[in-house]
């Protein structure tokens, strides 16, 4: 049996997983990273406390223990590299973890379990590839399109995140010399266009030139309109929403068509609050991209919407391998 | 002994390469590819018994045939995936090499050689990793500044150009969206602004709009404007000639940048022609990119000039493996 844990800035949640990748029971708590490491640590040990105790499982029972991190991690080494949003950076994690874990099981004769930092969006893609929309492809790459736009890419069964393990940062691609500023400095970046929040903007964009439109009736205050919502107007004929749909696919196509001519996976899926939308956003994506990219005769990337939801976090995690 | 054979469209080049990737001695035939794909497979052949005569090795000493396509190859297999310039598409080429090598050496009780094929620009990167500027890391990037732009990627010592074979086209990964139209029928890809004929478009564009600009003097008329002639005038003081140099700098940094962010290679090497202007692009350019990109507190891509020239596709076909 092995343990996921999601370390996030406010919540930690903790997983049961089967070797198949199958998540069998959750538990969560606070994070509380105010309080600085030594506190995460000991509800890092807490949580995976917890969940063995609800799955009525042994802490002996454990042969490995992943943390899903909101940084770059050296897992290798052991060690989180910087972690902006919680308070462990340049701590030696796996050995404090693994020592402390020795101490909990058997009243400290516990089993000598393994433990594997990933970074958190890796770990979702290692969960997508392992056991979800991903299983049975060996090269693969999770797109995931919330307030921001993250991923995670697999080559050949193994995460890649560069030779320093901070890659993959595929939202910060500028896909428009000189665009929106964005939160890393850039100009332009992907990100600003194609995550949920690009979304929002092109639909208040969009809603300030058209006073008739679908969209004010779902949102009087365009500061309160939703990804799902523009969703909701185009399906109603909304043609307002419809031109917002298709320049979002658009700007949501060029990102993955460049993606696509530069690693060629065997499956892109996506995830995050738009791929909610499935065949509504899939359809003209797929059309888009066929006609963008490099074809091979045969084998061409499939374009998928992810299955595990926040899951894919902690069976990633769970599984992590060096 | 190894042999590399660089396949143009136009001619082959063979060279005798050591095991540490020094090239001793080349050959070079035309391909005449127009005559059929029979013709090319004998020009092969030839030029191959070609150098090893120029070089006074005999065809027994080779141990291996490293053939560079351009097109997209499937090594494994031993086949040309498809080579739009020479007529060797769905060639099962290893194989035949191989046989007609063994009939060559030793009037047919030739040394059993071992045949790889590798797309031409992978093969340049593959050289410049082996033997060249980027000679002693695991991880690296070619990115070759020429007619067009393009590239190679070496992931953990190993080429990687996708799960199909036709990835690392990174000069279509689009920056500028809807921007200028490229061959490829996107709108907006990166060789359009970075590749030579970029930096020509743009000194052609100030050249309309700066009558007294001395690129005037350098190229009277502007369809003959050169690379070089724009970091000439450059570096004469003209003003006009420093805004395009540092317009073209910011478009190639803005790619790289965006490469760096999902790659974090230990090193990329620039080549081809526009890469012969040395610090004068080098400088401003790692300037832009350590400013755009995601930073490690400590391992950071070098940018470095390749070192090989048209010696890299050589040797790095030479040296390639599976």
């Amino acid at each position: 049996m092995y343990i996921g844990i999601d370390v996030g800035g406010t919540n930690l949640v903790a997983g049961i997983v089967t070797a198949d990748g199958v998540l069998l029971k959750k538990a969560q708590r606070k994070c509380g990273s105010e309080r600085g490491a030594e506190a995460v640590m000991a509800d890092i040990l807490g949580v995976a406390v917890d969940v063995c105790q609800k799955a009525g499982i042994s802490a002996g029972e454990i042969e490995q223990i992943g943390l899903g991190i909101p940084g770059a991690v050296d897992d290798k080494n052991g060690k989180v590299i910087f972690s902006p949003n919680i308070p462990l950076s340049g701590v030696a994690l796996s050995e404090i973890v693994r020592s402390r874990w020795g101490d909990t099981a058997h009243g400290g004769q516990g089993r000598d379990v393994a433990v594997h930092l990933i970074n958190d969006a890796d770990a979702a893609a290692f969960g997508e590839f392992s056991a979800g929309s991903a299983k049975g492809y060996r090269n693969m790459m999770l797109i995931t399109l919330g307030t921001g736009l993250g991923g995670g890419i697999v080559i050949d069964g193994k995460v890649f995140s560069g030779a320093n393990n901070i890659g993959a940062e595929i939202g910060h691609l500028v896909i428009e010399h000189g665009g929106r500023p964005c939160n890393c400095g850039r100009l332009g970046c992907w990100e600003k266009y194609a995550a949920a929040s690009g979304l929002i903007s092109l639909a208040q964009e969009q809603m300030a030139r058209d006073k008739n439109s679908a969209l004010w009736r779902l949102a009087p205050n365009p500061a309160d309109v939703e990804g799902q919502m523009v969703f909701m107007a185009a399906a109603e004929g909304d043609k307002s929403a419809q031109d917002v749909i298709a320049l979002y696919i658009d700007y949501l196509a060029n990102g993955i068509s460049s993606i696509i001519n530069i690693f060629q996976p065997e499956v892109i899926c996506l995830g995050g609050g738009v791929s909610n939308a499935g065949d509504a956003l899939l359809m003209p994506l797929r059309e888009i991209v066929a006609k963008d990219t490099f074809r091979h005769p045969e084998k061409n990337t499939e374009i998928r919407i992810a299955s595990l939801g926040n899951d894919a976090g902690i069976i990633g995690a769970a599984l992590a391998k060096t």
